[in-house]
């Protein structure tokens, strides 16, 4: 437990409510997607980079660690408070401060919720495209601190590709910025890309400067199935030999379509064994010849059915199938590893061919579906933790899930990022050298090891397995 | 000078023909574009990241300081062995390794020239868009070192956009693997990013693995003359307020043109003061609608004359204008700084504006061009360095020139990077504390300081100034 004095410095930093050490409050802090729950011995809402810098200059005086949190909807721990201390909460800082519509850039404050923000910017014309499911109460500061992706990235990239500038609280206190509004720049060392994706590790977002488009005047979304995996996924690589880039290539495969099947009363043909989203948009009548051409292509694919959606309404009836699948899943079992691996888009038929043996070999269901095309698969795996071995053997599988990506030119994570999940296994991607130049920056950065610690990287005794 | 003992040893690392204290060879590796000469006491050619691992090892054992060096062609003294020692050509790591057609995705060495990399994946019918004005003759290891822009960039994006994986020696001699080829990966810090644009002072990239697009089907080409550079301007930020974002967005201001009116016989309409060449690339008959559309949106600002090309060979004669501007410079005046500010591309009017006091003021002729879509500016200092004086002149302008574009919140720098040319200015633009987080990563990683020393930061007691 943190002392009452420094307790008392805090409240005086943040102000009375903001500061709390009530339980409740402590559990409502505890949690985050991946259901673990690690409590906190205070939490913080400060409202300003200033009151950052005082806490993280307190934290280094007595030693104490720091979580920068966002929504909590991180499905790799990046935001669980493992050991103790301060959690610090961003959901203050939620002011959009200027869309510049001028030159397609804004400025935001971290706790501003992803999709309130993508719905400003669309109100006059522009367009964030990054879309993480969670986007409905994630923060944009946490997307910016895990890289979050979406079904979109395949034509429009990941988070990092619009963050352009950022204010940051360093782990020793400081308040820098990175980058800045202008569409190129490069003086100095990009800290706006490094600080993207590493976790709350190596600083506290305070601002963010994002580039934004304009908003596409029309889209398209098709919906077809296939009899088979294979040529769902041949479908893939053809849309994008045919110089197609769709915004999104969404793939759902047989035992996905089972779930569904058997949890709806959706209109899902017998012969579909994988379903692919597209989706296409830009200007009105360009779309058109897009998808007559995506249908040429993939006719001599095993097309079952293709449905196709012009108005936004026809749209959500298509996607229905997609959104139904998490709901799906839980009748299948009751607990879910969610692992997000990503090969290169031409493997994903024999990546999904090594899980359905993994699934063989364990006998655990393992249902796949994610972003074809960007390769990005979400493997989930279902299993009952009270049934004994359950768990071992899911972790088991888990290991040969990232092993397999890994041999086959991928990553263990597309877009969940590393946080605690995945620290155990990131020696299988990441050799020590690397590993070790990762832990040079982060060591000399924080030499205190305060901000946000044993995350993506486990201490340095329980990583010697790997 | 570098011991014979050394220089044996770095013999025995590269072999005989690689390894040369001649001076003839040691002259050759002196410059760049910079125009500025330092002598190094050696030049090596390594074959491998291997061979490269061994030279950094023994330079960390000597506290011999390393260059590493590409073609030579960057504007801002990145590659220039300022302190003797050894200078590191990459130009025998020229192998184009892969071209993967199916995922869009390349793996090639550093020393492979960008033009000629560029011509490899066209013939596949893939497209890399950065294109640096270097581009015949600059690598793509100094492309990712320095994170080299282009015209294209306002459509396309730089360098670093493209650059997903590397395989780097570190400053101290470990071969590292960062990112890889996949379109996503969030394992770990993102050190592919952090190395692009570092400019050779945190590793020593051996391996470069880039995503490639499909080549667009057409392009168009505009050459557009406005009766002021306002009305430019203005065309600029109304084509992209009108959802279009083209490729290219070039623009010289009327001291450009005079210059080219002076030294060429090119076709220059008296009236015109600025000119705008717009180029637009994608589905054919979709151009056609967006050339229209371009038109339209410009038509009421000021255009005194519109030439279109369709062909390729129409499209070079519209480029000869801004091909001939180099060379007409030369008339004005025989020195010339080539400064590369960016501003947010609605401040690109009264930044010229600024420049045009600035220029009064010091009565020196500033000429400006470059890339309006994305504010980048190249801001022409032409002088006689042996007239008395002028060289001092020429530095307070620069420094206004740079104040004036943070002022408007710009960078002193869109894509020439810092080097050794803009390191006294840095602290202009980055604070302290920014600096300290920069120079905390650098000192870490090369606690010998072996690799391009001197770059980017000066050394501390000669930046206290700013």
């Amino acid at each position: 437990m943190i002392e009452q004095q420094i307790i008392d410095r805090l409240t005086q930093i943040v102000g009375k409510e903001n500061c709390s050490t009530v339980t409740a409050d402590r559990i409502c802090y505890s949690y985050d997607a991946t259901q673990q729950q690690f409590l906190p011995d205070v939490v913080l809402h400060p409202a300003s980079a200033d009151e950052i810098s005082k806490i993280m200059l307190l934290a280094n005086e007595k030693f104490i660690p720091v979580f920068p949190r966002g929504a909590g909807s991180g499905f790799s721990g990046g935001s669980l408070p493992t050991r103790g201390g301060i959690v610090l909460s961003t959901e203050r800082l939620d002011t959009i401060l200027k869309i510049d519509e001028e030159n397609l850039v804004a400025t935001v404050e971290p706790g501003v919720v992803t999709e309130q923000f993508q719905q400003a910017v669309e109100k006059v014309g522009l367009f964030y495209p990054p879309d993480p499911a969670s986007l409905k109460f994630s923060t944009l500061g946490g997307n910016v601190a895990e890289c979050a992706g979406g079904p979109r990235c395949v034509k429009y990239g990941v988070t990092k590709d619009y963050i352009i500038g950022l204010e940051v609280v360093t782990p020793t206190g400081d308040i820098i910025k990175t980058g800045g509004p202008t569409m190129k720049g490069v003086v100095g060392y990009d800290l706006t890309k490094l600080l993207c994706g590493s976790e709350g590790t190596l600083g506290i977002i305070t601002k963010i400067i994002i580039k934004l488009l304009p908003l596409p005047e029309a889209k398209q979304t098709m919906l077809v199935m296939f009899d088979s995996i294979d040529g769902a996924a041949q479908a893939v690589s053809a849309i994008i030999k045919g110089k197609i880039i769709p915004t999104t290539l969404e793939f759902m495969d047989g035992r996905t379509i089972d779930c569904v099947r058997q949890a709806t009363d959706l209109d899902v043909p017998a012969a579909a064994n994988a379903v692919l989203i597209i989706e296409v948009d830009g200007d009105r009548e360009f779309l058109n010849k897009q998808v007559a051409k995506i249908s040429a292509i993939i006719k001599p694919l095993g097309v079952v059915e293709t449905r196709i959606a012009t108005t936004p309404k026809e749209s959500e009836a298509l996607w229905q199938i997609r959104r139904s699948v998490s709901a799906s899943l839980r009748k299948v079992n009751p607990d879910k590893f969610n692992e997000d691996i990503c090969v290169p888009r031409s493997r994903v038929p024999e990546m999904i061919r090594r899980i359905d043996k993994i699934s063989a070999t364990y006998e655990i269901p393992i249902v796949n579906f994610g972003h074809a095309g960007d390769g990005n698969i979400h493997v989930n795996i279902m299993i009952n933790k009270k049934v004994a071995g359950e768990l071992e053997k899911a972790e088991k599988a888990i290991e040969e899930v990232f092993k397999g990506a890994l041999e086959l030119g991928g990553t263990m994570s597309g877009e969940h990022g590393v946080g605690i999940a995945k620290a155990p296994y990131i020696g299988l991607e990441i050799t020590k050298q690397a590993a070790f130049y990762m832990k040079t920056i982060k060591k000399a950065l924080d030499p205190n090891n305060i901000l946000n610690p044993g995350k993506i990287f486990l201490d340095d005794k329980q990583t010697a397995n790997h």
